[in-house]
């Protein structure tokens, strides 16, 4: 069950609220995404694959939303708060099939992830440890996305290319966007470049943008594509 | 659990499986529609509300799933083979907008369920009872739908006469893919037409058809709509 802190400081505990009502509205657009893949998907067993993990993103939505409103803050308003950034990624993103969709669900998710991971670093081991559970708890559903865009891209030799260009273009949107949602809430801000000690400086933020991008070179490979 | 009965002749067993094939395909169809309705929708709390409704019906989906693995059928072949009339009803009425998407999904649900529980009337007992179980399992979120429309209707006096148009044709699309889906596969045409004792005539299909019709006119009232 989910457990909130009530022990932290005011800065630390608005930084939290925020981070999780992020993470909440990433997680309840990856739901409606996917779930929109899934539909355009040709065959039944991609379409069951895409839906199912669609549904475990949306109940592991649910647990975030039960820790927003444990902190004694309502979920909705929280999460609306970094709707436009998460839209605008969503829009500028639009896959044009169901296999750009894939590719989508499977970098995006990837890079959400790792954002997510490194804005946790700042806070409370308990939130951190939650927020880690939730992002890592989908790893081997995802994998089965990788799979069945390898397969596709067997199939359709120069398919390859096209994917590569478009991940290029998830990745530059999404860390835009992420930079976006880094800035958006005076109370994460502070938290990522604040004066306090266990803020980052401009240097680590330099060094975590690097890592994430690692992270979606190592992802492009598993795809078996271009980085 | 499921359990399924073995004691079936040959060609009720072929229907039921049918039955649950149409149905299971039903709902992965309706969680895609519904899951992008929410995502179209433009408050955290419509969108949170369709998006649950969504996932419920993907989990009785599930239970639809593993019903026809339990019959010894392989369900993805079983579920494809209702894919065109279904797939054709959604895209011969795609919503121009979320709300159109809403009236969709209550008033096609409606009928969809309507539909299953009078071809269920032909079946044995335990598949009648789970049918019908899973028809009626999500009524009273499919509700909250009703509610949120009734509202969208009573702050935009103009939207009543549109949405009442746009729950006609979603109701004559149905009523042409209901015909579709009964006469898709001989083991269910033998169910509604056959000339087994406990099989419809003509005038009972007539009759089925009416009582479908009389439950669209009592959701259009339930929506606030001229029917």
């Amino acid at each position: 069950m989910t457990e909130a802190p009530d022990h932290l400081p005011d800065g630390d505990h608005a930084a939290v609220v925020d981070l999780l009502g992020a993470l909440g509205y990433a997680m309840l657009s990856a739901f409606g995404e996917m779930a929109g893949d899934a539909h355009r998907a040709p065959d039944l067993r991609v379409k069951t694959a895409v839906a199912g993990l669609a549904v475990h993103v949306y109940h592991h939505q649910e647990e975030v939303v039960a820790r927003i409103a444990g902190h004694g803050a309502d979920p909705a308003s929280v999460m609306a708060g970094f709707a436009e950034p998460i839209d605008a990624f969503h829009e500028r993103t639009r896959p044009g099939d169901w296999i750009e969709g894939l590719v989508k669900a499977y970098v995006g998710n990837g890079i959400a992830r790792d954002f997510y991971a490194e804005v946790a670093r700042f806070v409370d081991q308990g939130t951190r440890d939650f927020v880690l559970r939730i992002l890592d708890s989908d790893t081997d559903r995802t994998e089965v996305i990788a799979g069945i865009v390898r397969q596709a891209i067997d199939q359709d030799a120069r398919l390859g290319g096209r994917l590569a260009l478009w991940a290029r273009r998830i990745m530059g949107e999404a860390m835009q966007q992420a930079q976006r949602v880094g800035v958006e809430r005076d109370a994460l801000t502070q938290l990522l470049v604040g004066g306090r000690t266990h803020g980052a400086d401009i240097a680590e933020l330099g060094r975590m943008f690097a890592r994430i991008a690692d992270g979606h070179t190592a992802r492009m490979q598993r795809l078996g594509l271009d980085a």
